[in-house]
């Protein structure tokens, strides 16, 4: 589980959140193809986003209005997420690890969550492999933990979710995010979305 | 959470798993629109699938290649899931609650998933509302819940998936399909399946 600092300073306000000596939490989303993933891997982007990671990686065939997209949630909802268009994926896993990073692969082929999650190491930053149908073995070779959330088929979204849900230990819930131009106040019924 | 009825069996064989006693969970999803939405859709009824839900209902445009892609997953994974299209989703919801069921409504306008979910009855039916952006209000009315998954906008897969996990408390996590052809034996390096 991550340590308890991220959510140290809920008592404060906004302002004052600091994530101190925290390990950066990034995603690589391999092999993205702009007619058929679009919304799945802007849906990557904002699980990402919500759920605690600092930016995500995008390998495949680059696509603006990804960035685009990402940029107009951010104006309203704030946070200082990045996406970053890369060519050579496998040079971004290989420079993390040399830096020190860890490396977790999501594939319904791998060990579960459950049994996996207290061997990964939370004091080291960590990069979240998502794949599409076909990720060469090469990923799953280099990855350090091949992680399945269930051996099921189901989804990247999903699979991301739980996953950085269970390696924040839940932390996403109630995380602020800076700068934001709007934020909702949560509601029984309706819409309450304040003005900044 | 779930009553442990649920994952009573896992020490049995696959053929002797009974879900006895236990409340259904099963989704609505609104709106579906066949060029936009077909794969976050499919993503949907996936994680349904996979989280423990029994079926789908969804609104909007008719689309058969949502039927034939889940037909797909289950003929090679196994499990009972469906997939019903439906013309008036409202009747849906009014039935589910008429019949004694309990209707959560998955928004990020709502309540936190964290606040919210030991009042939601775990011995009542649960239909689970997943919508799009434009939900009506009558349903943030009808709905017994709704239910943020964070306040921040992500993905209505990723909202599913975390919500069902809460709800059944992990119980999704090895749980077992029915008559499946293809069974996933973990591995921490590449792929290994089971053919039945």
């Amino acid at each position: 589980m991550w340590p308890s600092s991220r959510i140290a300073n809920l008592d404060k306000s906004i302002d004052d959140w600091v994530l101190f000596d925290l390990p950066r939490i990034a995603v690589l989303r391999l092999g993205h193809r702009p007619s058929r993933d679009k919304r799945i891997t802007t849906h990557v982007c904002l699980v990402a986003r919500a759920f605690g990671a600092e930016g995500v990686f995008i390998s495949g065939v680059r696509d603006e209005s990804i960035h685009s997209t990402i940029q107009k949630v951010m104006d309203a909802w704030g946070g200082d997420f990045w996406v970053e268009f890369v060519g050579s994926p496998m040079k971004v896993l290989d420079k993390w690890k040399a830096s020190g990073g860890v490396v977790a692969h999501l594939t319904m082929y791998g060990i579960p969550v459950k049994q996996v999650k207290d061997m990964i190491p939370s004091d080291r930053d960590l990069l979240v492999i998502v794949g599409g149908e076909k990720v060469p073995a090469q990923y799953y070779e280099k990855a350090d933990f091949n992680v399945a959330i269930g051996n099921q088929p189901h989804s990247e979204v999903a699979a991301l979710a739980i996953f950085l849900d269970r390696m924040t230990g839940g932390a996403w819930e109630g995380m602020p995010f800076k700068n934001a131009r709007l934020r909702i106040v949560p509601s029984e019924r309706g819409k309450n979305v304040e003005q900044y």
